[in-house]
This record gives structure tokens, C-alpha cells and sequence, in this order.
């Protein structure tokens, strides 16, 4: 980890620099780990952009052990209040303006910090002034580099392996629940350090819930079963949905399927570095509403996928924003017909130069088991 | 689920006026379930306090059938924008002060919210003001109803048949990670929504790690394992921590088991209404500093569970705060000696106005398989 954490601090530094503060306060646990490697649940790491550059983790006494081996590379500073002792430190050092990200930064823990600052300055001293920043780590994890992309090739791969085994094992009358247990011990004896979100398993008349969690409801003889799931391995998550018919479809069925499957695949079609986010959700949105079934789309087309489940760019509807080559997004067009049924099928893929690679190449096509 | 939710909401709304607001603004999810009965991933809940008293619940499109059957009970908005819909909704209906928790609001948040009233008011009238509430809605869910407690009580009673099932299955040799896989199973079997927190397995060595998360280690021939694990039972937290030994064990890990065991029941017997948690913390601190070992104890002795796994009330060295019947905390203290070994034991229990009602009653005898 520590190479590739020495560079993701430097440009965390750079971004703070161009955003004009002296230091990064970083308390969102997910970039405190991209940045350091650590993975602990109490923490607070601060950058500065100074000659020498400084970059120091606090966390508290449960994890002395654990953030010295996982941080390597970071200067780590055990606290009982690790935020605290943070602010602390940004006092003694004398930094001027201290980012944080205010997405990342409840106004409660915003008044904490300006507290302990407070607190720490002698009466004549200048205090430490809080900057609020634009969303800097969040952006730089934006882009995955090798690392991070050949763990997350590994997690997708797990759960492509996870799908085609789940394939051999539904059958109706099992619960949401049991299938989803399955799925599970299935991810954990692959060596899964969990899930990346509660799994969906919904069936029948349940299919047309976005979300439905997997339920004590038993597989229909007759009706979609969409599969959504994710696995976490070392950190990353993968997410891939599919949509199986269990016995024969009807023709409305069938045509829900082969039209949400053409929009899914214009909407991985349309990806490239350079191309925005809006026009990707409307290559795979314009499909369906060719068919008339854009008003079920009620969701947008993707989102990114790394440490954690959701993460930045969002694939919406008129988003601005330019995909980069090393981005990780999901394409996820589904439709749900309240009281009828619902379907979604989705890849998660690498946006590159040229076009994509797809991390779950598990088939698409219509299954009918 | 609606006759509860009423009630909450009454009280909420109560709690609001007394904070000197006209209005609450309710956007953190455990709360808005706690309050309404939805649990959809995008929500924002206005509770208003003038008369009528009113509740209305904003969420997106992919939720409109869930969040009418869920929130039965509460007014449903469905728009794209949920949080911006609120802040419209409180401009239209004259909301001049409009309460928000400041533990539970980003920066960024409160940021959109002043932008969307201002966007929303009209040029010459007057804008809402949001105003920081001390924690209102987490206060209240610190005392669990009896539906709460009926709910928690399943859940507990599910981890003591898992931990059961565990001392069954538990050999050298057999990874973490299938322990982990294992347990998670059995869980989902049994009807967990998952599990609440990742499960710890922690064993030999990595027994002296406090949140040594299930590894590709392999469990000794002789040594601790740990296992800290809890379920998800109708959105409700399960919390549980037992250490057992395999193979013969060494004299002062003996002692150290006995120590650990005593503090934890005296944690447990000084639980009642109206003692205070710094004393509840100072009853099993202080065994462990008699058996010279409370410098091994590098964390707090326990928290309120419900439908979060780390909830108020803290029960921390100096907390002052002073115990009420029907909040549900974990007892919970360990010793981790770097490099040697380590050992947690955890109850959770309900409070009563006389001593307390344990969840979790596994035996904590010294266990040696």
C-alpha cells in the first residue's frame, strides 16, 4: 500500500495547495483510508502542503497496533479524541487555513474543531481558521489507479462467479432470504471480507421495488427474480445486477427484458473518456422511452463504485460532468410497474480512452429457468 | 408499526417547540425510520409543531409504493430532489424557524438548504431560518418503546442460538474467515436482514486486536478467539462479544479471562436507572486496574444499541450522563496485550428502574474447547 498512498498524498497536498489552504483535515473514514491505508473506525488525518510536507494520522488506543502497520508511511498519533488532538496540532504547527470537505463534515464536528482550536491558541496568537473545500479526495478517488483497479477486477470477478453459482440454485418456492444466504456463504468461503450493501433479491410482484431486500417472500413458479449484490474485497466493492425469469414469460415480460437490455447496452455503448455523464443516461434512457417504458426508468443510469458503494460521478440525467479514462461506474437501467413487475441489469466497467472494460461479464441474455 | 410512529412523532414534535422551533427538519435515515416507519435510502421528514401538528415525508421515485405502505401514517412527497422539495415545502408553509440536528447535517447540507429556501422565497418575503437543535430525535430513540425492546430482544436471542451453533463448529485450523462465513449463514437462515456491524473473529494473536475483523488466519491449536458479531432483525441491532479457548490455556491467560469477567459483571451489576455511565465504566475499570490490567483496556466500557449498532448513550471513563430505564447498552470490557493475546466479553441489556434485563444470555464460563 505505501507506494501507492505516498502518491495519493502528494496530490491530496496539490489539490489543497491549488484550493488555497495550508492544511486538509480528512475525517471521512473511507478517504482517511485511501490516503493512508488505514482502516480503523476512529480517525483524523491531516495534509499540509508545506516544504516539508507533513502527513499525520490520529486515531485512539484501540488501533495503536493496527494504524502503525497499516499506515506505514504516516506519521501516526494515538489520542483518546483523535479529532481533537487533531485540531491540536494544526494549532501548534501554526497552519493559517485548514480545509475540510464539506460534504464530509457534519456541522456539529465543524463546531467541535473550531472549538479545540479555540482552545489550544494563547489568548494573542492568531487561531486557525476552518476553509470549507471543494470535494479534493472524493475527486481523487474518482480516478482508480492500477492498484485499485486490479482489486476491484478481483472483487467483480468474485461476484460474476458468485451469480453463475446462484444460477444452478434458484428455484421457486425458496425464499428471497435462503437465496440470499447463499449468496452470501458463497462470497464468504470465496473470502469476501463482507458484503457492499444489503443484498436485493426480488422477486414476482416484488421485482417492480427498486430496492426490495430479500424477503421471507418464496420464489414465484411464474415471475422475474432480479438479483443485485455486491461483495467487498480488500476494501473494494463490487455491485452487478441481473434479472432471471423463473417458468414462461409473457410477452410483455419478455419485451420489458429486451428493451431495459438494449438500454443497458447503449448506455455501456456510449461510454468514453470525454463523453458526459447526461449523454450516457440518455443513450440508455432514450431506449426506453422508444418503448414507452421511460416513465418506469425511475432512477438514474449509474453511479461510481470503489471504496465505497456510492461514490462520485453520478451517471443522471443532464449531469455535466466528463467521464476520465480509470473511472469505475455502474450502467443500471431497470423499470418497475408497480403491482406488476420490475427488472434491472448492471455492469459495473472502467472508463477508458477508447471506450470501457466491463468488470462483470456474466451474460445478459434472457435466462428462463 | 403506525401507532408507535405516532406516538414518536408527537414526542419529536414536542421536543422541537421546547428547542424553539416551528419546524423539524429530520434527513439522518435511522432517524426518519425511527419517526415514520420508511426505510428507503433517500428521505427527508418534516415534522412541524403549530396546530395541526403535521409529518410529511419526502423521498424519490424509485420508493413510491414502498413509502406508502411503510410510513402509513405520515404524508408522502415524491420528488427527485428530496431535500430541496423540504426546504420548498417549509417556504410555502410559512416556517419561520426550522429546527435541524447539527450532528446529523453536513456542511454541504446546510449549505443546499439555505440555497433552496432562498431559491424558494419569494424577493420581499422572509426566508426560514435553520437553527441547530441539540441532538432531539437521537434523545428520544435512547429510551426504546416496548415494541423496541420486544424487537431487540428477538434479535439477541437470535446471536445466543448463533453463538451456540458456533461452539459446535469451532476447531484449529478452520480460517477466520469461515467462521465468519459460518455464523453470517446460520444468521440468514435464521432471518437476519444481515448482519450489523463486520463480523469480528478474532483469534490467537490477532486476539489482541480490539476490531480484528475475520482474517484468512487460520484458528490456533492454543489461543483465544473472539468472536464480536450481531444481527439485523426487523431494523433492529443485535450486540454480543464471547472469547473462548481452544486447547489448554496458560496461567495468565486464565487470569486474564477472570478479570475481564469479573469487570464485566460488575459493569453489569451496576446498571440501574439513575446511576450515571462514567460510574457504570468506573465499576469495571476499576477490576481491571485492582488486576493491574486496566492499561490493557483501551476502550470505553459500552453504548446504547437499537436501530443502530453504536447509538447514546456512551458509557465512558467521567460520563455523566445518567442512565434511564429502557435504553439498551452493551457491557463491554476487553484487555488486548500487543504481541501476546486479548479477550472481550459483551452483553447488551435493557435498563430497569431497579438493575437491568440482559439480551444476551450465553454463559460467559470459561470456555475451553
Amino acid at each position: 500500500m505505501q507506494m501507492s498512498t505516498s502518491l495519493r498524498k502528494k496530490r491530496a497536498a496539490e489539490a489543497a495547495k491549488a484550493a488555497g489552504v495550508d492544511a486538509l483535515l480528512v475525517t471521512h473514514l473511507p478517504d482517511v483510508r485511501y490516503l493512508s491505508g488505514f482502516t480503523g473506525s476512529s480517525a483524523a488525518l491531516i495534509l499540509t502542503n508545506g516544504a516539508p510536507r507533513r502527513a499525520v494520522l490520529f486515531t485512539d488506543g484501540r488501533y495503536t497496533a493496527q494504524a502503525r502497520a497499516e499506515a506505514a508511511g504516516t506519521r501516526v498519533v494515538i489520542a483518546p479524541k483523535p479529532l481533537q488532538a487533531a485540531c491540536e496540532w494544526i494549532v501548534k504547527h501554526r497552519v493559517k487555513r485548514c480545509g475540510f470537505e464539506a460534504a464530509q463534515t457534519t456541522v456539529a464536528s465543524l463546531s467541535a474543531m473550531r472549538k479545540a482550536v479555540a482552545g489550544a491558541s494563547k489568548p494573542k496568537s492568531s487561531k486557525p481558521k476552518f476553509v470549507a473545500v471543494k470535494p479534493l479526495v472524493a475527486r481523487l478517488r474518482e480516478i482508480k489507479d492500477a492498484e485499485e483497479i486490479q482489486r476491484m477486477r478481483a472483487a467483480a470477478a468474485m461476484g460474476c462467479m458468485l451469480f453463475d453459482r446462484m444460477l444452478d440454485l434458484l428455484q421457486p418456492g425458496m425464499t428471497e432470504m435462503t437465496v440470499a444466504a447463499e449468496l452470501e456463504f458463497a462470497a464468504r468461503r470465496a473470502g469476501a471480507e463482507g458484503m457492499s450493501f444489503q443484498t436485493i433479491v426480488a422477486s414476482g410482484i416484488r421485482s417492480s421495488m427498486p430496492h426490495g431486500h430479500a424477503s421471507s417472500a418464496k420464489l414465484p413458479h411464474r415471475g422475474f427474480v432480479t438479483l443485485d449484490f455486491g461483495v467487498v474485497l480488500e476494501g473494494y466493492c463490487s455491485d452487478m445486477t441481473r434479472t432471471v425469469h423463473l417458468g414462461l414469460a409473457t410477452a410483455p415480460e419478455r419485451q420489458a427484458y429486451d428493451a431495459v437490455l438494449e438500454a443497458q447496452e447503449a448506455g455501456v455503448a456510449a461510454v468514453r473518456a470525454g463523453v458526459s455523464a447526461g449523454d450516457v443516461d440518455e443513450a440508455a434512457r432514450s431506449v426506453l422511452r422508444r418503448a414507452r417504458l421511460d416513465k418506469w426508468f425511475t432512477h438514474s443510469t449509474g453511479h461510481g463504485v470503489g471504496l465505497e458503494i456510492h461514490e462520485a460521478p453520478r451517471l443522471a440525467a443532464k449531469a455535466t460532468q466528463l467521464l476520465e479514462a480509470g473511472m469505475v461506474v455502474t450502467i443500471e437501467p431497470g423499470i418497475y410497474m408497480p403491482g406488476k413487475f420490475g427488472l434491472r441489469i448492471e455492469d459495473t466497467l472502467v472508463v477508458t480512452r477508447t471506450g470501457c472494460e466491463i468488470l462483470t461479464p456474466s451474460t445478459k441474455a434472457w435466462i428462463e429457468l
